[in-house]
């Protein structure tokens, strides 16, 4: 049953039907409970990581125990990506819910990616993207305004979802508030400031922005 | 003489001689002036960029002009690794100093890439290693305090130059301080207090790192 799932995964499309059976046979599938850590930094990991279901967080953490969202993934997204370098991985991931993984062993990775540039591209298509990705988090996190941050991440997340007019949030505020570098209670409080404003419409995690100009001008600290 | 340049470039090691050689045909120098801009977030670059001499800043710039610095790149180095995805440039690059630039374009790289595994291997490389920079960009930001930010980019550069003991600041207080995300008196204000302490030995742009277990305790706020 498992097998079939590596047929779906964006990252392994366009590989012909022999490596996907081969990636099967090889690969590895393990579950994690809510909170659970996956990787830590520093930690070396021969294997891709493929998320069959469940979500899960990558974050960067101080010794005095402050916390920094750096992505959250869900099915079907890959991560570990430095394991093609034989390098350490540089962040801790955490199930954030009951997670299943499929670790996809590197050197039978990368004995595939010699013969099939397909492979190769959409590897560094992930890269790519986690790359703008953190970028976008650091221009963010240079803002010093939980207003502003909270409206370029809306804006953004629009863009990402490919949703002109109606954004879903996949996480909890508090979630949102390790991504913002804030507190649960600044994202709340900012929120209801936008919904007061007419700015946004919030039905449960259905985030409609109804003014994106108003919207644009708060992230660019036109307002 | 410029086209033997292209034998050096890190990124390019490992690819047989026509290969080069047809690269070298296909490359396009370009100079900038210092401070000039050579690509602004948005803009689709079919090429990738290699600093021949001198040196280019990636920032992010809000709406209000407050700058962030992402990276700085010297010579060897690519950067608009983006161009294999024919997607737009994610940030503003300006020349720090005079620059010269070879520009790869990237129909070439790809057709190279896709008989060469070696060169898509360094390629993958290459953004493994920035996608690790922007995690620790990242953590770095999400520090409240200045000192905690400093201790930590000395140590991740004493890291990165391999160099245990002693670093070298390749850039002025004024910059660091657009990496830091603060301003140019407060990054010198920090040097000042951590030469009191005896934590650093700074003399011109080297940086000698006198008590490595004391600028740990203050990157991880045990201070």
């Amino acid at each position: 049953m498992e097998d079939r799932f590596l047929e779906y995964i964006p990252m392994l499309n366009g590989l012909p039907q022999e490596h996907i059976k081969k990636l099967a046979s090889s690969a590895i599938y393990k579950s994690y409970k809510a909170g659970e850590l996956i990787a830590v930094p520093g930690e070396k990991i021969r294997a891709f990581l493929i998320i069959a279901w469940g979500r899960v967080k990558l974050f960067s953490a101080s010794a005095d125990g402050h916390e920094q969202t750096i992505y959250i993934f869900g099915p079907g997204e890959p991560f570990c990506m430095t394991a093609i370098e034989d390098s350490s991985f540089p962040a801790n991931a955490q199930a954030l819910e009951d997670t299943r993984i499929v670790m996809l062993p590197s050197d039978v990775m990368e004995s595939i990616a010699r013969t099939e540039p397909a492979l190769m591209f959409n590897m560094m298509s992930v890269l790519i993207r986690r790359l703008k990705e953190s970028m976008f988090i650091i221009e963010m996190l240079s803002m010093k305004e939980v207003p502003q941050r909270l409206a370029s991440w809306l804006l953004h997340s629009a863009a990402v979802q490919l949703s002109g007019k109606t954004i879903h949030l996949g996480m909890s505020h508090r979630e949102l508030s390790k991504l913002l570098g804030t507190t649960p209670e600044t994202v709340s409080r900012v929120f209801r400031r936008f919904q007061d404003e007419n700015i946004l419409e919030i039905k449960g995690r259905t985030i409609g922005l109804l003014n994106r100009k108003k919207l644009e001008d708060i992230a660019t600290d036109a307002d």
